[in-house]
């Protein structure tokens, strides 16, 4: 495993606890302000009965996607957090990896009306995930990836994909493992959607009202 | 007509002696570092026998693709634009609007391999040139269109799309009227495109090498 990967799953593990908390106390400007509202409004507005939530993290999307009437399944490779999702509800949670996922099948109860991944697809080698997504979609479901926006997430880095390292200094709390990730310019996004069969049907940038600036990135896609 | 569309026709007119100028002395940096060679490795990376070149100008893609041994019919709504396309030849030009493509049919030779329109969609209501891309394909063809990259254009101003006005300021030369063009978000793009038949085959965006920076974005489409 490449080292930044095996990083990124330990962060997940060791940052449990603080992101559990900076969700559920809403401590993420973003998210409060644009990004949570903008992927259910996504989601809901392809009135799904079921989704698999994929990188559910601690489950807030999971719980109000239940809350509306949708049944959720959730799966992250961290078990804190899936400890965590449980403790609340709102779905069926499992702890596994997308690799996992690919291997699994019927413990989901796949296949889904919709597949969400909101902010996790965080590594460089998508297939896998992007790979799950596709079989465990019912014919004509949506796959819906929320994600940093590539073109204002950039900052004043090379606009190359290439991994970046969040430390979490602008967040409250303890975070003992920064956490890399991989970011990914929209042209290698639209090809590696492409390579593992999916094509974009829509487009959204969540807009920071104030600014209005896009907040992130979301994809609504279908299989091509 | 809609007064921004009636000045952006008469701009291309009246501009037209300066516009030849600066591109035929190769005046616009981003053109010649990156955005020129981008759109002709885009088009050739289709290996394409025929081409329409929906907003030829003064003519200078058709021949670049022509010395490539593509057969090309360049049409543009400025006539003083396709006089200077045929005093250099490479193609077979003629001045229309894109309303008189969608009416056209048979004197341009449909259908083709590949549609192109290279910074040539300006306007708000792009409904026609994507019809009128969509009748001259042939089955399979691949529409490219290179435009503004929104996300790197959109300067200081608001994302969301809306008509700017294209000064000339920056440029040398004389340019008697100011050019309205419509600024369209991303997502915007993706609407307008799915509406109109088409998905995103492949995206891509143009770098300045030295900043790192996308000049443009390109588009690669095929009928959804």
């Amino acid at each position: 495993m490449p080292d930044e990967k095996e990083q990124l799953q330990r962060s997940w593990i060791a940052n449990a606890p603080a992101w559990r908390d900076a969700v559920r106390e809403r401590k993420i400007d973003s998210r409060r302000v644009a990004t949570d509202a903008a992927i259910i409004d996504a989601v809901m507005s392809l009135a799904p009965e079921t989704v698999l939530d994929l990188g559910c993290g601690e489950g807030w999307l999971a719980r109000e996607l239940s809350s509306r009437n949708v049944r959720v399944v959730g799966v992250d490779a961290s078990r804190p957090l899936v400890d965590a999702a449980m403790e609340l509800g709102g779905g069926s949670f499992y702890a596994m990896s997308y690799e996992d996922v690919l291997a699994a099948g019927s413990p989901l109860q796949a296949p889904f009306d919709v597949v969400v991944a909101n902010f996790s697809i965080l590594e460089e080698d998508i297939g896998p995930i992007l790979t799950a997504a596709g079989r465990m979609l019912k014919s004509g479901g949506r796959f819906v990836i929320q994600t940093v926006h590539p073109a204002f997430a950039v900052g004043d880095a090379a606009y190359i994909s290439g991994w970046r390292t969040e430390t979490f200094a602008a967040f409250d709390g303890e975070w003992p493992e920064p956490m890399p990730w991989y970011f990914r310019t929209l042209t290698d996004w639209v090809v590696a959607l492409s390579e593992n069969g999916f094509v974009i049907a829509e487009m959204r940038e969540p807009l920071d009202a104030q600014r209005a600036r896009p907040l992130s990135m979301i994809f609504v896609c279908r299989r091509a």
